[in-house]
């Protein structure tokens, strides 16, 4: 599931870490509205965001001066909002954009691009790798577990029908060209995923994490085989066999609301996509020890998740907002923790980072369709938090902050591995 | 370059380090042949070893016996040999077989592979990345990789064109189809790296470690790029000088003797075919350093390289006489040490182990052919220790001890990626 976001102001937190930001007491004297003292905090955020592109503003008039080029405008409803961005931004960005005290004119996810691509520049050294090693861990038991899926899972079935496109698939879709719609590409990545893993007949799957059920309803649909789905979300399971038993395969696709821990009984396929993000590092080795006792020295298996170039905590808004026990980890720190430990071959990764960002827009073209209706279910604030969410999760695939690796792995000893990759392109 | 053996022996020392090994002194009494004695030492060996489907034996006539659908027997010369390979099986059993005090019935490389079989069973738990933290650091600085280099390398190019076939490429090669001849497939895996490096003409490439030459003459020749090509062997560079004037490339191929840590200059594209194998994980982040100064936030990359399942150390033996300084890594080793410190973006990442094994199965059938040759060229001991190389390569490939990765990267930044890998397929 969880397209995420990237820290929005990271990059000014980072830069900002050796100057303190300045104190509301620090400035007793300064003029009330659009004076000087405004504008060097104006110009202090958009230097400290590695001077992106953007016009920074007060509601009142004070502004940053636009930039060459600018393709946006980002305003604060006062300075207070601007301090408080100064002084915590990854928390306080995100919230002041859900009140409304933050308004960005321009195109919402190209004033992101924006701020990423000047974040990025100057991150090149070996100080990521100390920086990636000070995120907390992620203890994530089974009840905790529980509580976060249903944070997000769980708020409604009906809100996510609204736009995710006919196929309720919540991950990265596969574009096989730039063109297809939404609809095509999720059809195309379940068939993308289905022969990576070379299913035939009559073969057990089973998957770990499986949202609303499409995948697996495919699996046995258009492959014959027999699946075994587990979720958490007690909403998704509901909706999963409504759909299995309404499409007539409630015979051959099982639905289990259980954590993907208790995943019992041999199977010649293990396949989770998107449930990777929930898991927690501490939990990676257990993860594969499921997988290789579910496949036992033969089969395959396929892991679908957003990644990370080199380690790096979930932004700490997104982690509490949206994603509660998030991580999206590095393809070494999915190597480390699932597959090595128990003498797995990977075989086969792909980054689908541009697809993620493709079919982010297309959910958001589909959310802002509807934002009249999630109004109505929620409220504006609602509308402005997911909206913020889904246009910075295009930003972080497009601009390369954040990645999706499908991962096709085998038992170690087994042979039963594909002699090359054409099957996967030409029939 | 770099084909390599895993520990014909290393299951029998893990499985003994419990049991001490009997020392000579602690069997003053024992019949001298073809007693009980003899026989219990023969059969602690092939429990030892994880029971392969194999006898073991003495020349004077004691044995293990023939297990069912045993595939062939393995003799040892004396009970001294024996014993020895009993207390330092690792380092002992490649100098035994070298020097003919033991010998194999049967086909080596079916030998090889049932013992590999054997120690891998209950090899599966968290234990393996604890023994993989036992390493040694490798330190190859400049004058140690130019010695490991010449090691293996400079023994004398002659030596080499007698069973790599054409190409001159002593790498793994890609097999379309398994019926694929040597010197095909090895025209295929450059077509194949020139394909996921997406080369046009003009463009320039450079090359860390390139044997004699062959991969950057292909580029030149076939995709109409300038490739300045690295190489710290004398004999392998003064060859690829040579074969570059004789093809009239000289003016689009540049050889340079130098170490990879000394490349200089920007490139549209990096590349390393079988390097990494002798860089050792200390100078990972210095060849991700390389990497990133000559693509500058562009362009793309390619590493192609033995590597294992899990961290384990290079078998002893092989690297004593075979690969001095020489460790193949996990891709999670990669990973975190090349990747991730410069926000590269892994974009693919292939493992072609059962096309290595079909590599080495081509080039030990031309060995064999030329041995004659060789042993004129050397000695006996000389032919026999090399065939024991490139069958125990053989083996680790086919049975999963040893995997071939390569990974296509990308500065993180980059937003030219490929779409989908349907290019390197059909046309």
């Amino acid at each position: 599931m969880n397209a995420r976001e990237e820290s929005l102001a990271s990059a000014a937190e980072r830069a900002a870490a050796p100057t303190a930001p300045p104190q509301e007491s620090e400035l007793p004297h300064a003029p009330a509205h659009g004076g000087p003292v405004e504008r060097r905090l104006l110009m202090r955020l958009h230097a400290h965001l590695g001077s992106p592109p953007l016009e920074l503003a007060l509601a009142d008039g004070a502004s940053s001066g636009a930039p060459a080029a600018s393709v946006g405008r980002v305003t604060f409803a006062s300075r207070a909002t601007l301090l408080a961005i100064l002084a915590d931004a990854q928390m306080r960005f995100g919230d002041a954009y859900s009140d409304g005290t933050v308004t960005v004119e321009g195109d919402l996810v190209s004033v992101l691009e924006a701020v990423y691509r000047a974040g990025r520049s100057g991150q090149h050294s070996l100080l990521r790798r100390a920086v990636g090693k000070l995120r907390r861990p992620h203890i994530n038991t089974l009840a905790r577990s529980r509580d976060n899926i249903h944070h997000h899972y769980d708020i409604g079935n009906e809100f996510y029908t609204l736009w995710l496109g006919r196929t309720m698939a919540y991950t990265c879709a596969y574009y096989p060209t730039p063109q297809a719609t939404l609809d095509e590409a999720q059809v195309a990545k379940m068939d993308h995923v289905s022969r990576k893993l070379r299913l035939s007949a009559g073969e057990r799957v089973v998957e770990a994490g499986c949202g609303w059920g499409t995948l697996a309803l495919h699996m046995a649909q258009r492959y014959g085989v027999r699946v075994r789905a587990f979720n958490i979300s007690h909403e998704q399971i509901a909706y999963a066999r409504e759909r299995a038993a309404r499409e007539g395969l409630a015979g051959r696709v099982e639905y289990i609301e259980d954590d993907y821990r208790n995943i019992s009984g041999r199977y010649d396929a293990f396949v989770s996509v998107g449930m990777l993000e929930h898991v927690g590092l501490a939990n990676y080795p257990t993860l594969g020890a499921v997988a290789h006792r579910c496949l036992g020295g033969r089969g395959r298996g396929l892991i679908h998740s957003i990644g990370r170039n080199h380690p790096q905590p979930l932004h700490p808004w997104i982690e509490r907002r949206i994603f509660p026990g998030g991580y999206p980890p590095s393809l070494g720190e999915m190597a480390a923790g699932i597959f090595e430990p128990w003498d797995f071959s990977i075989l086969d990764v792909e980054n689908l980072r541009l697809h993620y960002a493709q079919t982010l827009r297309h959910w958001l073209a589909l959310y802002e369709g509807a934002a009249e209706r999630v109004r109505a279910m929620f409220d504006e604030r609602f509308v402005r938090m997911w909206r913020l969410y889904l246009a910075g999760s295009v930003a972080g695939f497009s601009t390369g902050t954040m990645q999706l690796f499908q991962v096709v792995f085998a038992p170690g000893e087994s042979n039963d591995v594909p002699w090359t990759r054409a099957h996967l392109y030409c029939d």
